[in-house]
């Protein structure tokens, strides 16, 4: 259990790495949504991996088949079933993870919940590949907010310790797309290609952040005191493997501040009442205030690495030198930053549709 | 909607900060679990306002009463009700919140949702008041989860710029309840009670930063994809009012770390196995591991100031200057230490039941 | 748990027969819903015993309190909590139960469940009583479809052997009212009463049928597969004590009918699409089709009797003769009418909120 | 949304009539049980039409096919998705019915709630196919109850006018499945095979009812007052289609009857304590009681037939004549007694694993 999300908008997750399929099934996508099957395998593309950002240098050539739910070129209302099948990996580099655990990954704690039965084949269900999934759904929820001019954009906003500054209106999902790291920053773009290529060679790896812009947003979305849009953005982000923290608007920063600086104030723009800054990141006691959502999201550095590491063989009980083999992404991020927007926007049309924004038939 | 968390020990929240009462329902706490009423109102006590730190100085007695699941001290089985009568509250304040909605106030977005409706009296379901209910839910979460031996103890580690560094020992529930800031590191502590004065006198206020641990935790906990650890944890801090951000183990510090340094080494010690580090913090792959659960949790300072403010009045569209009255706290991060102690526990024990730990019936 | 029904409209049942209170918790109503403390003390009276109808003769005043979520005769959006409080009950008559079980009752089944740690005292979670939680979430329900023009209505069609065939014109809640058994067929009323006086000298119980009717229900409610609107609202019903069975339309006569009796031809009443009859009971596919939902409750005597029944001591082991002692319902059928058409309110309420149908700001 | 059911064992259904395929994912399923290929096969071959028996004599030749959560031939804990292509269907014949709606059947409803974007084609998603998926499910569910000795049967009672009387038995899974009809009563199977000739032979269809019994459930099962055995059973078995009620232990009868009947008096049967007669039918309070769990569900005639019948002309208003092509079944009860045993498997397994009754990994 746990592999569903969401209230009126239900993703659940299905698929292994190294299984005969990833795959999603959608609930709750009002009928009569114009989809083709050309936008959601863009959606997949983009988080092929790209060797010159670190990606893996693999051919994953992931290839989306809609399986329900959509009928001549338009959702029927029924549950939606997409996958891409796998191609036939081998396997074999990973007959030993079960007795000799690798650092930084979850085959020991999958040992502890599942047992031997586990199917820890290219890491199983806790594969970066279970992400194909998610990005299938995103491409259907973001399709639905864009009926209401909702649009999220996600980059690059830090690898290693180099950071990113872009100017606002750099941030677009063009522009972003344009970039190998997906950073909105030239210069920053510049030398985190450098520094990814440095760790590679070193077969190490290298975390980083990635923020995510949801623009357009109603107000009053969520549903608190415990549906809260920071709840349950933030759970939607920790399904994505890597993660290690989310924080909204001023984040962690806001510690250090006092309260006359934190306070967004208000401002009328035409009617419109907005804020002046937007230290709560479009937030407001879990509920949108208007303003751009805005959150950020830290990814530890992949736990693959070609570095030998201290392990234990868990039969012997003896200590084992490790050195994870196979082709491995040295840098997650630039890849996650589409599946953090499909996220993000698998949460606001759950959002959406509970408020009543999105109707039951698309006319 | 959205007023209740948990799969199998589910915990529904309901009252008003200025309303007749706060309070809560517990449905999944198994039969017979010894608690007695005073447990319950050791752990309201710990979250009343300290006037030495920050706190309100307005005298908050609340009391808990338990309306039902609870017979002869034990747990019954049924749903446990459990709620603290509020005094009569001056409401008188917060007349013109409708109108002229304060900075940093949920006000505004809570005026988009409910409209006029909504209970604006000291700020309703959006007060810091809410959190007494959580904590009701909490001493019945922390006695079950000590059961099965496992501990849950958070402690102050930022108020402003100031950071604590205390000795892992001392960070002991009983130590950290001693310090009127409830940071372990004696030094830190006295100067971030320095750094609330100081604030205090400024009419000003402060944020800072929870670190929660849980110790003994089994490994296993969790259910992967989307019901992760870190996702339900997060999702449960972000119901406490002013928190704006969640990192676990190294968290954003791990965006600046190569794989090599942030890998946790498995090791024996004895016949279990460990990590050398806690990078980690106790989770892997959404999963517990068996090392000590660590996040940290940011909280914004508080929004209710005496500075003047600007804002907008809605009806006439003027700009208008505003000083919050009443007694506020002006650092709520010590009164947020039990709070958030105790939606770590709400949300373990749910685990540990879906998880089967614990029983139906307790011995 | 267990103890909460709905997915937008959710009710939490909490309280016991002899405990401190019956009450619920109704999470989902939209802010700005007019609702007098006194529609849901009338809800709440309706249910009272009635000593000429087979009624149990105790004085059963229950007061409704709102602790939560109205304000100013208007829902605010959040949670509301309402519960009556218990007058002082004697329990000694149930010391006995735990290890006695009686027949019919779940004394038993508690048993096994929780152990001795449930509260016997007066049926506890298992009495009729719990039924007082569910009208007052009924009375917000009913308010609610109200204002979309839906209305709901049930009667007693059946008690022992004798069957009413009431004029359909004659089935509206205030006729039936006016029925001390809840029947709108006045022949069969006075029949039934007789019989229930008879068993009643009997020191013995009565079983009977509630139907239901739902008028002006829009088509289109339900969410199948499995969220269809006959099980959801069975799934409500049989949260009721002492209900067995659940039809729609035609119901069980059904199996004895050929598709052409069967099947309700269409037709068209002005310009609205109708059936010329209605064994479809206003659902098709799990769906409603816009005539009206019928629906029918079979209740099993109740089980609380004066005669000398045969049980076990489970301590010795040995057989013992069982008297209930106190003052019960010989007939519960009357007071389980308003119960019916509450619950039928709560899904429907529910299924509307789903639809979108109600918004979440009544204006 | 309404595509999954349960808590902890949650099915997942998807796919059409003439779509791609019909499916499902069972998620929850705990790691390491043995399940093979063919066992969930054989669940579907039992489902498959009988011309015999009033089935529609098409050749339906489902060919399970496990797309993930099974690795060498045991469950993974990972969600298990399992489903069976469609052959190239003929939808030719449902190209009017988004225009004359069917009687009997969900077409005019499906318009109602999808408008014309609902997939019609072979009755799309409120098909019998539809139930491939829920047998597949079922397979699954039945193993895990199978490990703790649990068994549940179904049988035909009823078709028209004809009810058997079967001696209990006869009533074993391998003797129904050796009658045509599923009925274990010989002499009555006969007639009820003559009867549904007759009917096939008027291009008409006709009704039954379907009785199921689960053996050996542990007792204490349930979660009341809204999870009910009762109510998650119903609304399971609701999810069929055709159904139009259920009933349990003494059903519908229990109308006519006394306390005094209808209590069932306890007794010792070596140590356990058992009733003399089971008219609550296994369950009471909405908890299992340790007898075999009893209900009825009622079937009416198939929809579909090939006799004339009156329907209007959505676009025109005109009243049109319609006899439903295609080979239809024109008796479904006995092809649904597979579904119901399976649907129950569904509910007993998820109230099982609520129980922790089955573990989270089995050795």
């Amino acid at each position: 259990m746990g592999n569903s999300i969401g209230s009126q908008f239900i993703v659940t997750s299905f698929g292994e790495s190294h299984g005969r399929c990833l795959g999603v099934v959608v609930d709750g996508c009002p009928a009569g949504l114009p989809i083709g099957i050309d936008e959601i395998q863009s959606e997949l593309d983009r988080r092929k991996p790209q060797s010159s950002a670190g990606g893996t240098g693999r051919r994953e050539e992931d290839r989306v088949e809609v399986l329900s739910g959509i009928l001549n070129g338009a959702s029927t209302g029924a549950p939606i079933c997409m996958l891409a099948w796998n191609k036939d990996a081998d396997s074999g580099a990973y007959q030993e993870i079960v007795n000799t655990p690798r650092p930084g990954h979850a085959d020991y704690t999958a040992l502890l919940k599942y047992g031997k039965y586990n199917d820890f084949r290219g890491g199983g269900r806790f594969s970066g590949r279970i992400t194909a999934g998610f990005v299938m759904a995103g491409a259907i929820a973001r399709k639905l907010l864009a009926l209401s001019g909702i649009e999220i954009v996600a980059h690059t906003v830090q690898i290693g310790d180099i950071k990113a500054s872009p100017h606002p209106s750099d941030i677009t999902r063009k522009k972003v797309d344009k970039s190998a790291v997906r950073c909105a920053d030239t210069a920053a773009a510049g030398k985190m290609m450098k520094l990814i290529a440095e760790v590679q060679k070193q077969a190490d790896s290298i975390g980083g952040i990635v923020e995510v812009l949801a623009f357009n947003v109603p107000g009053g979305l969520g549903e608190p005191v415990f549906d809260t849009l920071e709840g349950e953005l933030s759970k939607a982000f920790f399904a994505i493997p890597a993660v290690r923290g989310v924080e909204f608007g001023a984040g962690f920063a806001a510690a250090a501040m006092q309260g006359s600086q934190h306070n967004d104030l208000f401002s009328l723009s035409g009617k419109k009442l907005v804020t002046l800054t937007n230290n709560a990141g479009g937030i407001s006691g879990g509920l949108s205030n208007g303003m751009p959502i805005v959150a950020r999201i830290v990814f530890k550095p992949t736990a693959s690495i070609g570095k030998i590491q201290r392990t234990v063989d868990l039969k012997t009980g003896k200590k084992v030198d490790l050195s994870v083999k196979g082709r491995h992404d040295s840098c997650i991020v630039p890849r996650a930053v589409p599946v953090v927007e499909d996220m993000a926007a698998v949460v606001l049309c759950d959002f959406a549709l509970r408020a009543g924004i999105i109707g039951r038939i698309i006319k």
